[in-house]
């Protein structure tokens, strides 16, 4: 299989198959379209419309459009859509149960956009989406077999691949790690429990903690996490004491992950992740400290197993078209 | 599937093939002989001997032929032989890596066995072969595709079924979550590690609190778990505050369980789960605060995805022949 992601292939060849893969966000669409050896022949990227589902669905259909007009290709040429979404999905109805960040609530979007251009459409929750991504990433490195791909952004949430597919649980819940309470009496979350592990290594979470402690010198909206641990390097006290507490809890979580799953490798992504090696080392370090404590850990949390996403990858498109190839899923029928 | 567990069949019919399962702990070995169509035929216990491998072997070896007695049977009557263990299996190759209770490291117990009895043996750690004793169990009353069973006795260890069938993770340590951290600076744990799930709630570490604060009228190392719980029933507020403290942990890794793993059920055994409504009622007391805080707990944490696992079922030896079943499972051949 060839992947390339740096490199459109916009020719005149109009006769390919294509696969499109969409990652929607609250903010913004993101589109992929591949042929069936995964070429790329076209990426789009627009905002997101969420003034009513209506207009979701409008610009939701342009990505697509324009992502065909890029890869000088026809609507009929698709022959599968992968869209990934911020909420709770039914995979196999294809309707979104709850998108919050995207107004969106009981829509039957995968129905919606299988009729509009007659092609199988499969919707999946954006984390699990993004784990196949990141699986299909990975494996062209490692031979992995079982990931945990933790995301630690807006929100925080896990997909995990067994045995090279994605695992889903019982009800599509599965990896909900981040509303896993580590803190009873914590902080309330916007789930409505307290303490949730969301509270304290979100990207918000970490904004928050450091707006009530940090003096910055650009305006309070405009500062994320990144900022945060930039003033940890730059060797502020407070940022070093948040960025050290939010370390302790991912690796905790990255413990979690591993006694329970047992999977080759846990993959950290999201917005947070973006801050790199400083985001990286203090994790590390904690790990380290596991290690030395017993045998257990030190086969267990192995510093091999933990890789962070190169920002370049968008692991949801890709997962996005990943999805329409994988042989269990049921589409919901154009 | 017809299962008996109360009633042997010593009738004169030899004719049949068996299956046997071991469930071999430091204390006791436990023997049951089934045939192919899961009716009992042959249940015997007997004392293991851990003073060297060869004696241990022995003890086992007697332990098949008094099932096999008691069920009139004759040595090539068995077809297939299933063992737990507490402790590390490489279930491929049937060798023991590490077994502490039975005084046992890098044993080739498989190829041993196979080799005396000329059939196929399967390996399996105890708790994790409890758990697929267990599902066949909570099968005959649920339709259940999932289930994690936790096992709370002198370690905690969790066994998971997927789809109907034991996961094991990429390293065959899948559901270690006695080593999950949960008080960084807490109690040494055996396992070298700080403040171990395992420090607080296994039946030693309930044993041990107890002892440090409450006057009981038995000898001290007659102290069992069972009798902190019931000096909690008794008012006894130093006991209360044990159990409750217990049940708040043994609650969060309910609730991790089912998050990380969205199963269906999560079963509660082991020794300390022999305490009964005492073990189990402030258990569901959290988890229906848990429930009151949020949507999302409501829905994931209802309680009748909290089962009690009878103590007259036993998982370890139900697991083990259902193991000689397993279509997937590589044997030891004889």
């Amino acid at each position: 299989m060839k992947i390339e992601t740096t490199h459109l292939h916009a020719t005149n060849d109009h006769s390919h198959d294509l696969l499109i893969g969409l990652d929607i966000g609250g903010t913004k669409i993101e589109a992929l379209a591949v042929d069936q050896d995964f070429i790329t022949w076209g990426q789009f990227n627009r905002l997101t419309d969420i003034s009513s589902p209506e207009n979701f669905v409008a610009s939701v259909t342009d990505a697509i459009y324009q992502v065909l007009n890029q890869a000088q290709a026809m609507p009929s040429q698709i022959i599968g859509i992968g869209i990934g979404i911020p909420g709770q999905i039914n995979t196999e109805t294809g309707e979104v149960r709850l998108a919050a960040n995207l107004n969106l609530s009981a829509y039957p979007l995968g129905d919606t956009i299988s009729n509009i251009f007659n092609v199988p459409t499969f919707i999946e929750n954006d984390v699990r989406l993004a784990a196949i991504g990141v699986y299909h990433w990975q494996k062209m490195h490692t031979p992995v077999k079982s990931i945990a791909y933790l995301s630690i952004g807006t929100g925080v949430g896990t997909g995990v691949i067994i045995n090279g597919r994605l695992y889903r649980g019982s009800h599509g819940m599965a990896g909900e790690i981040g509303h896993i309470t580590v803190e009873p009496n914590g902080l309330l979350c916007k789930c409505g429990a307290r303490g949730c592990l969301e509270t304290i290594i979100s990207g918000p979470a970490i904004v928050q903690q450091a707006l009530n402690a940090i003096q910055f010198d650009i305006p309070h909206h405009e500062v994320h996490a990144g900022h945060v641990y930039r003033a940890a390097a730059d060797g502020n006290p407070t940022a070093q004491a948040i960025v050290q507490r939010v370390s302790d809890y991912i690796s905790q979580a990255i413990q979690w992950l591993i006694m329970t799953y047992d999977v080759d490798q846990v993959v950290l992504g999201g917005g947070v992740s973006g801050a790199g090696t400083a985001f990286l080392t203090p994790i590390l370090s904690v790990l380290s400290n596991y290690r030395a404590q017993s045998a257990l850990f030190a086969t267990m949390l192995q510093e091999s197993k933990i890789v962070l996403l190169p920002t370049g990858y968008n692991a949801g498109t890709w997962g996005a078209v990943y999805l329409t190839n994988e042989s269990d899923r049921q589409p919901t029928q154009g």
